[in-house]
């Protein structure tokens, strides 16, 4: 059986995350792609103890060119409009895509022009693209699943928890940590929209995988933004300073999305700076006949992204060309063996 | 499309819920077999506010042998020396079968002789017979999605709680609630299987259906009956009786397989006489890389079982000839339209 070959495009913490996870379940990396630590081998940038004779490499272009690589994983950007580029470079190259961009798991409705894009150009190349990561089953699939013990379905209601200390300086700003509160208020109600950023509603996709997932149809969505304070000061490690009381410890973001069939699918996505005792979670309540309640006390959402991504490789290249997204691939689950076992 | 037409082989208080449900769902229900009721219409036994012109039945031979159903639900029996003669006969007819009895989910280990004995007449009929239930999602193939966040495996441990109290004193009876400390003890370690009489290891059928799932074998199995008791007396409504402080409400019984691939899977079902604030709880923690935690509060433990198995009928259907057991089938989903619509 034939070893899966596999491009390494964005070697960052996540690309190197998933590089070590496919050199551990059998991957062959051909190639790495990155604009940072040009010209290293990666087997170093990933510290491991060998050489992978794999230069990392600026040129994409020249790359994809030549590789004869099954699949690309594309850690690179969060939004569409950023990694859909280099995703079609691939696509054009015959090479399967998985991406960790989070709008990627789900992008039809708020980047309806590319992701039809790269549906076409992925078909013509006989290829397939799916958007993976800690959403995969944490957020969208687990939550579907849990469905299949509901005769009749109200609402799906859920509920998240990250700590942006966790996500460097960049995502915190992003969610306006450390800013004044009247000012974040006065900017939400004149219509800016948060999170900042490269940044995403990621929960709302996740919302739309489960409504994809289950055949629904969405029919309108609201979203509301709202300031989180403490009343005391705590230090930001990703800021780097002491948070005043009263400035913003992070953000809650609620959507609420009715479908046309009269489900309701609501979420909140809360990011904010952890105090001690803090934790991630998610928590998810079905309400209908039966009510069914799962919550997940502090899920592995940093690693989580890179293992789930890796174990979806195979599931990626077995299914059908085009811009497949998580709710169509079959039930993730850990692959034991190495990745080339799982091949159709 | 056609609708689905379905025969109901056993109307006890799970067949009845799923009949109902499957009306609800756009099943035709073409037959009705029970020893039971007998002579009436199954729509006054479901309480329902029309005749379904189906006469329950005994003579299933003679319904077998005139229906032009799909599909039979049986829910007769637990164990599948008892459920299978009714199975095999359901097959015979041409008739897929999706049955109830918690053995049957996976009893490969249990029962190989009577499995591969259906297995055969499903396959030589082009038909599938699977079992389905509670287990389905929240003992097995919901763990089973868990382990997608998993790069590496070391265990898969679980931990679930019923009220015997609510499933009769005959269930009760097996799980010696309401005997004496001793004497169980005696029985126990002379070698007496708990739990007694048409009660099987379910938990050992749910790790089963995990290791097939995840593509591992058994290569040994241990498993340890504890009583459970308290220091105060407690009324029983299964038994209609008190128990006095020491004598049993229960039993814990654990479950440890080793696999041939290293990885252990544990589970231990708790089957008691509940106290107030007790509730059904499932609980799963995954440990490797990354440690992985879900919680299940008051799941659906008595209406799960028929919510199940109504969504699992089109993949029933679906699936290939033979004995298909539940990790070998789709993700499972709420099916939110009629079940014809999810026909292949």
């Amino acid at each position: 059986m034939d070893k899966i070959k596999a491009v390494v495009y964005g070697a960052g913490t996540i690309g190197q995350d998933i590089a070590r996870f496919m050199l551990d379940k059998g991957v062959v990396i051909t190639d790495a792609i990155d604009i940072e630590n040009v010209g290293e081998d990666l087997g170093s940038v990933l510290d491991i103890e060998r050489d992978l004779n794999v230069e990392i490499r600026e040129d994409a272009d020249a790359v994809l060119d030549e590789t004869g690589a099954d699949i690309a994983v594309v850690a690179v950007a969060t939004k569409m409009e950023n990694v859909g580029p280099h995703i079609e470079k691939c696509l054009e190259a015959g090479l399967n895509v998985i991406t960790s961009s989070e709008e990627a798991s789900y992008p039809w409705s708020t980047a309806p022009g590319i992701t039809a894009k790269l549906d076409r150009v992925a078909r013509e190349n006989g290829v397939t693209v799916t958007g993976s990561g800690m959403q995969d089953l944490f957020w969208a699939n687990l939550v579907t699943a849990l469905t299949g013990a509901s005769q009749e379905i109200d609402s799906v209601e859920g509920r998240l928890s990250v700590n942006v200390d966790e996500l460097g300086e960049m995502v915190a700003d992003f969610y306006a940590v450390g800013r004044d509160e009247d000012e974040i208020r006065e900017m939400i109600e004149a219509g800016e929209d948060f999170p900042l950023g490269d940044e995403v509603d990621f929960l709302f996709m996740d919302l739309e995988n489960q409504i994809s997932a289950l055949g629904l149809t969405t029919k309108s969505f609201n979203k509301v933004v709202e300031p989180i304070t403490l009343d005391k000061d705590i230090e930001s490690k990703a800021l780097g300073e002491k948070i005043p009381a009263g400035d913003l410890i992070g953000l809650d973001i609620t959507f609420e999305v009715e479908t046309q069939e009269g489900i309701m699918f609501e979420g909140t996505q809360t990011a904010k700076v952890y105090q001690e005792g803090d934790e991630d979670y998610n928590e998810w309540v079905i309400k209908g006949e039966p009510d069914i309640h799962m919550r997940n006390e502090n899920p592995p959402t940093l690693l989580g992204t890179s293992t789930q991504i890796v174990n979806r490789i195979p599931d990626v290249i077995n299914a059908k060309s085009g811009y497949v997204t998580i709710d169509q691939l079959p039930m993730l689950k850990c692959k034991v063996r190495s990745l080339e076992h799982y091949l159709e």
